[in-house]
């Protein structure tokens, strides 16, 4: 019998954790639907008219999947080689964060709502469904992304220092009388207005802030060029890397030679 | 008598298709202004004052350019070879588009202020007016639109993501209180924000609320350089393409020659 | 005396349109100067509190800057060679209009604040006072422009195009009674949307509504991505072509070869 | 005991200015924590709440870290080489900065609150503990920004002069009745929409304004593409100067080997 289970937990992980087989391959797409009804529900529970005429039958929906999602993870801890690894890995965690709040809100009013992270699950539907042409665009992104990483954080370091100090100048030149009530709120301000997001909420009113509003605003129109700046530059290197071919080198195994290589690089030898 | 027939049909064709005659360029530049002013019909029509005086006029003119719009579609289709051909085709669409909400508008009010759509029939003008340098620029942008679609795509979903969780987090922070009286607009207000649109219709009022919102535009803020990075190395990638020719030297097999080079620049042999 | 007359012609020449001498250079800094406190007369001047109390100050400034400026417009008038090519010259136009809206002030009331266009006169200083580096920059950025234009072009139509459509639809869903009260107001805040200005006079406020303006604004999010390509793309270019070396080809006079070229690219020569 | 001085004040030095003993990064950490935590203190001095709440502590507090820092300064002047070189640098004028407004809140309420610029010290305690990544980001993008410097201001002179005629265009198309109440207040405006941010606080009324609006919100989209492709460009530079090695092949003469490159890799001779 313990042969058995084994043969059964095998055909459950391939069925669950991989989409190779038909099995697998309709499981996923199963999950896929689930994902995005749930959430759907969730959403939509959300919404008083919806709560009101329909409650009862969102309820249910939701118990529906939150059973459906529990069951699912239970036979991933049960059937994946090491539990502990999947347990703390971010799909883990995630596959995690998927149920809980539904048990919470039985609890605490409203954390139910926090069931949408579980779209999060989505991405890896993708990942196991090896849409392949959209997973190499999602690496070149994060390539960029990774590789540019220093230059965002000296760039948001630069910004938030601008922030905290033109924020305070603004609560002392427009002061709580014009709806900058605190450094905190005037630093509000000076994020939304620099971000050119401009709620309107709160504006200056006096001359002078108007005047510092506007060379915020320049100030944000030309800084708002620098991410762009490097994220491009990063793009551009991510793109080239996979212009790289494919040749490796018979002599010294190195890849990743330019396109109009005709001898490598490290050891001389003719591609 | 069918070969009269057939002899005006290709003529018909030649006017109303092509514009390599005389007739067929003096046709598309009345259908290019028929256009430009019946659009313009609709569009004044919806004023209000300017309804009230002129209404009239504007109801005969846009039945004026709607019959002339209609007895077009029906000789494109009977000169056409394959009528059924056009009539899915995306410009047959929009030719069909382009009357039918006027008709409809007898029957449901106000449908037929959707003729702007025929707005869409200037680009086929364009097209046929031969407009060489701008159908160049089009194809350059559309091929950088096209090789930057996996990649688009992949940050639209993770845009739609980050903001149906932030969206859901910023309903339990707020609540129908401050105006975010349901997930669906607090999803609303997450594209506002994040896109840096900012109406301001909505905004957060709590200090928690305040600060989430700022970390939201920062992201929003670095988010928009990614699509701008994308664009930009592919509008690169295509203009350099229609830049370099397909010439390697003989002699040294460089590849990369101006287009205007009839040596190679490296050692000189004839290209 | 005729004789003496050219001379002095000729000295004020030099004196009012070239900065080579320490006259012409003299004069330049004081245009410079008179432009820029005659346009702030100009803008204080409209601020209720200021007119108010120093009206009669500014007004006194005023004209005393409008009867140098046409001093200085008739003397270059007389001391150009050829009067007519200048006066139709942008520059000549320019400072036509200068003086104009002061003397239209006297019959239309307002009208003298349209002075401010004086401030276009700068350029002029800028160019005279040989500021080469400015130039340079100035010159790369306007052929930047200048190549772009087809692209820019086409893709404003796009948006035009879009703007039309998507306005019409939304005058229809929102309506009148939402504040979409004509489709020209609604192509207005088409705009406001596309462009992520947001100013939120106007707003959806029905849920079909919100979710188009939701779909507008991630239109816009990864339109505004265009001409941002297509310009660095161009502002790359043309900043090549200020790399290219200043080698010129012996044999065949062609300049403009790249910094690696060792043969000329037109006849082979050695360079 | 001078020779006793002499060594203190050296050892004061390392530990002051420099992080390469133990005693001088610890100094540096302690320096970091104690600038955040009185920052934060400042800014939560002005939240109305807290200040009823915990003003006796909080004030105690900022008086702390304003003699701490005092002390500090005292002992950077002591201990410096070159006093007045020290006072005089960029550093010494932050440090002094940065205890002044806590004293001359004293005198004048209200001035206190700037001592937020003390999060300017920041950036040298960054610079003492030498995180190698970082410095090379922050000297890549000031690199790009010191290089689009002359393009940038070359944009902004074209963004002034603009942005000042629509400013008055538009005082006298839309007038006080609609909020344009002056010209700096239409230049605030039309500041407020070239830069995207649209609070909204003033918005075009007419239709003609909404006209002009529209137009200035269309150019304000392609322009704010202008400094996005000149830093961008500039970025590529910066980081390709980083990239490229200087050597040459001897053999044929190619010269942008990647830095890893042992061997030429279009004729596979030794670098």
């Amino acid at each position: 019998m313990a042969r058995g289970w084994e043969e059964i937990r095998g055909s459950l992980y391939e069925i669950i954790f991989e989409a190779d087989t038909k099995a697998g391959r309709l499981f996923d797409l199963l999950l896929l639907w689930a994902i995005v009804v749930s959430v759907t529900v969730v959403i939509l529970d959300s919404v008083e008219g919806i709560n009101r005429d329909y409650g009862g039958l969102l309820w249910g929906l939701e118990w529906f999947f939150t059973t459906v999602f529990t069951v699912e993870y239970l036979l991933r801890l049960v059937t994946v080689g090491r539990p502990l690894a999947y347990a703390v890995s971010f799909f883990g965690v995630v596959d995690l964060l998927s149920i809980l709040p539904s048990y919470l809100g039985l609890v605490l009013g409203g954390t139910h709502f926090l069931a949408v992270i579980r779209i999060l699950r989505i991405l890896r539907v993708f990942r196991v469904l090896k849409l392949a042409r959209y997973i190499g665009a999602a690496e070149t992104l994060s390539l960029a992304m990774k590789n540019s990483r220093e230059k965002i954080i000296v760039f948001l370091e630069a910004v938030i220092t601008l922030v905290i100090i033109v924020g305070s100048v603004m609560y002392l030149v427009e002061g709580p009388e014009n709806g900058f009530t605190s450094i905190p709120r005037s630093i509000y301000w000076t994020i939304v207005t620099i971000t050119t997001v401009g709620y309107g909420d709160i504006a200056p009113r006096t001359l002078v802030g108007q005047a510092l509003a506007s060379l915020l605003m320049i100030t944000g129109y030309a800084i708002i060029a620098v991410p762009t700046g490097i994220i491009t530059s990063e793009v551009d290197k991510a793109r080239e890397k996979a212009l790289w071919n494919t040749q490796v080198c018979q002599n010294c195994l190195l890849d990743r030679h330019d396109d109009d290589a005709l001898y490598c690089k490290r050891c001389g030898a003719r591609l």
